[in-house]
């Protein structure tokens, strides 16, 4: 029969296994943020190599492939230490699946390439394969934020994945505006598309800022200077501003691409700064509850083995007088101040459990906006047989349409659920 | 490097993993279960023992105290059973500190007892002491519900957890109403207590029987005979409707602590057969993820060591031609048709776990109402430096004299947590 103060210890080694755990996660995580930003310029590069029928940025094309295969094979390790780990994950079922979405496209994209190098694709075709490998990395690093079981690192984990989304709208609003100013005009569609992708990356960096603590969110600040962003405002008000259709001076892509690619590479080293606090943070809440582990057992040690936790206190409302050891022997050796010194370690274990569990609510709170989102398109997949890019493409429809947030737009069809035409087709 | 295959496997084996863990917990809450109502009655015969200054129920008392003995020690090997599995319990950290926090009260029943026996504690300080018991048991079930990760599970843990706390709060009834009676008079507070006890066990039974389905629901309607009900009614009645301070009969002080130990025995029996009924899910849960995994496995088993996941199909949106293989030999010998099953079977499971995690939000939803309460009692404590009875004293009875449900006051107290005097002490 164990003690209480064996179930003590019992829940550290727990929260010290979650706390590994989390440091091999939060690794994946910024491995993860190098392989999409390297993913991201492919893309930039292979979007300007289409549109300008091969004849730009070929060999660059050729090098940034290259630089791909370096990090994806990093996170094929990670991939794999984290699956010969799988017994301390607390969603590894999810997390799991994830990787299972994202493997098939990594192993597509040689052909990918291939297609590309051949000009068999189209400028979006390809944007829209990278963009769809992107989106499944991001659903990783998404689980690996949900399943934080430590509010601190969750929080870091949640600023993580909004920058990292944030940066990817950023990518995409590269892809898109490189694209209108090589073709060399514009249209309302693609300047809907390109004001939303603004919208959108503006709420993930909100997100950042608000979750990332002050230090962080002045670094972000700080690693955007005046002069580009007034660059950036005024190339988007050209292309966006101008009623549609109006002619675009192609020469102005490669400034964008420029400008857009400063841009994206100062957030790659805002990422890496994350990435390093999150690795810190680890270590020092695993060093926190070693150090308590470790005091915990030299006072198990102390006990005999059969004692049992001293508890005489435990009904101590009402209040009892002061009372003989309980057992013969047992409790002896014990003074009451001992006894209660175990009972507050307890009872303080347990009240900082939930402070825990409360922050983590707090935090996972704003992970909610992108479940409700998907729980939308799952319900327009379900009801009207749409793909997800379908679903997907109908809500941003509607939210652009009616000026209101995707979330919004999300939350309104998940009411209307019983509303909806037809049977779950699921 | 591992394919998608690979981790979709991992992906199952996890959920097996997190099933049979579950099948433990819920073992645990059984048995559980079978203590609470073990002490329950002791609480029980205890208070008419020290009521009746030891005249009555002393023989049952002791008898009782060696039913608890044996329910008690198959707690503590369940517990201890779970600490040696402890690597897959998913909030293992609060489960174990919920229990570390319990087993003290466990050690310390031998001296209550006794001081029951001797007469030392008065009806009031001894119900006290039991109720803080059960109160920490219940804490463990409500850790093992809100880890639960399958929503089916975890529907049925919910329905256990509002059952049997709502099955407390009828034993606390039946010992309020067993003093009033005996002491031969009501009062005003204790009256507010009363219809308050009726009242919160009709909340968590109405929980109960949202969660539990149909079957259960009529089951647990049937259990209670019409007549049975009508007695307990009308002894209600005479004690809570009639003015304070009127003079009751202390003979019906046995007839009602009999007409409600019947309803609370058959109350035991619907517990039984939701604990039955949990270990059937589980097994039937645990059978076709490892059907599953069977099917999978064979699959892979088809798979050359170095074939990756076929993934020509991953980026057919935009849709793509039919394609020699990526690398020569590898996917050879595998046609589209194999390709397509293995990339559809990635992503059924994908929705399957997005879906049940989105009933699980649901589920987990109902446990929200006392994680409020428990929070609100933590600010509560923290800033006004309560203790936690004080604290949910404090609270109930602003509910009482607001006829506010617990829940509100313990939002209206979040709510405006900025107002509360003086700073927190914790």
């Amino acid at each position: 029969m164990k003690s209480g103060l064996s179930f003590l210890i019992a829940a550290l080694r727990r929260e010290i296994d979650e706390l590994d755990q989390l440091a091999r996660t939060s690794a994946l995580v910024a491995t993860i943020g190098r392989l999409i930003h390297a993913l991201q310029r492919e893309r930039g590069l292979s979007n300007v190599f289409l549109a300008s029928a091969g004849q730009r940025f070929a060999d660059q094309r050729t090098e940034q492939a290259t630089a791909c295969l370096h990090a994806e094979e990093a996170v094929r390790a990670c991939f794999d230490r984290l699956e010969a780990d799988a017994g301390s994950i607390g969603n590894g079922a999810r997390l799991f699946s994830r990787i299972a979405w994202v493997l098939p496209g990594l192993d597509a994209l040689p052909a990918l390439r291939r297609r590309i190098g051949a000009g068999e694709l189209t400028a979006a075709e390809a944007t829209a394969a990278f963009v769809k490998l992107v989106s499944g990395l991001l659903a990783v690093v998404f689980e690996a934020a949900d399943g934080a079981t430590d509010p601190e690192i969750s929080r870091l984990l949640v600023a993580m994945f909004n920058f990292m989304q944030g940066k990817e709208f950023a990518g995409q609003e590269r892809a898109c505006g490189a694209a209108a100013f090589a073709s060399g005009r514009n249209d309302a569609d693609r300047q809907q598309q390109w004001l939303h992708l603004i919208e959108s990356q503006e709420r993930c960096f909100q997100v950042f800022v608000e979750f990332a603590g002050d230090g962080m969110a002045g670094l972000w600040q700080g690693s955007q200077p005046a002069a580009q962003r007034a660059e950036q405002e005024r190339l988007r008000r050209i292309a966006c501003a101008a009623p549609a259709g109006v002619a675009l001076d192609p020469e102005l892509s490669a400034a964008w691409f420029d400008c857009c690619s400063r841009r994206i590479d100062a957030m790659q080293s805002i990422e890496e700064r994350l990435a390093a606090d999150l690795r810190l943070i680890c270590e020092r809440r695993i060093a926190q509850a070693r150090a308590e582990l470790e005091a915990h057992e030299a006072l198990l040690s102390r006990l005999p083995a059969d004692a049992g936790t001293p508890s005489a206190a435990f009904f101590d409302e009402p209040p009892m007088e002061e009372t003989p050891p309980r057992t013969a022997g047992a409790a002896a050796p014990f003074g009451r101040q001992l006894e209660r010194s175990i009972l507050e370690m307890v009872q303080d274990q347990s009240h900082r459990l939930q402070a825990m569990s409360e922050e983590l609510d707090t935090v996972r709170a704003a992970l909610n906006e992108r479940k409700l989102v998907e729980r939308a398109k799952g319900l327009l997949m379900a009801h009207r047989g749409l793909s997800e890019e379908e679903a997907h493409k109908m809500l941003r429809r509607t939210a652009m349409s009616q000026g209101r947030r995707l979330v919004e737009v999300a939350e309104s069809v998940l009411a209307m659920a019983e509303y909806l035409p037809g049977e779950p087709r699921r």
